[in-house]
């Protein structure tokens, strides 16, 4: 298996989710060994909650898993990107396409992209 | 001044760098408030060194700096995206466009890029 650093980071190390499709990035989660593992097994990406100290299933609840295509490893080993097909067109669990729906603008924050669907229909 | 939230994960927070033009995501580092703050005056991406516990105006040694032209936030205020030029056509100190030059492949790493310089002759 391949030995990734997780000693660095405390246990967990954080993964860029890049749509494989049109390349924009969607989220970024965290691992740890087992999320990783089971991420290659199953193909469908699992991560670490730090909030609940949990594994995750990503779209356990909403619905809206990912199907994991490729994945990247960075020079230093700690570093992940995820290549995905986002089912239900949203990652983000305010209703985006993306976390990043926000940007830098004028030293304010601006929204630069509107709401797929409705978070309190589909976390009930 | 946009109010980010460094305190969850220490004082830190992970930017994702990705190409303007082609979204290929070449690196992640890490921010403290004034990395953050010095990329937004200056547009040149700066960073804190873990390592070297201290700010780091990429391509400074490697003339590879990063021109930022667009920061983006995510949901949590706690992870960035910054769309850059990349100079010298690569980010890796290792020589590669990308950090992420390996992908995961029947249980092994393999390389799936090529180098665009020699990290020897960059790094004297």
């Amino acid at each position: 298996m391949i030995q990734l650093d997780f000693e660095k980071t405390g246990g967990l190390i954080p993964a860029i989710v890049q749509d494989m499709k049109t390349a924009e990035v969607l989220m970024l989660a965290y691992m740890n060994q087992e999320a990783f593992e089971r991420t290659v097994q199953t193909k469908k990406a699992t991560y670490y909650s730090r909030s609940r100290r949990t594994l995750w299933v990503k779209g356990e609840t909403s619905g809206h898993v990912q199907h994991v295509h490729e994945i990247l490893v960075d020079c230093d080993l700690d570093t992940l990107v995820l290549k995905v097909e986002q089912v239900g067109g949203a990652a983000c669990h305010k209703g985006y396409k993306s976390c990043f729906f926000r940007a830098v603008q004028g030293g304010e924050l601006k929204t630069i992209d509107q709401k797929v669907f409705d978070p309190e229909k589909v976390y009930r």
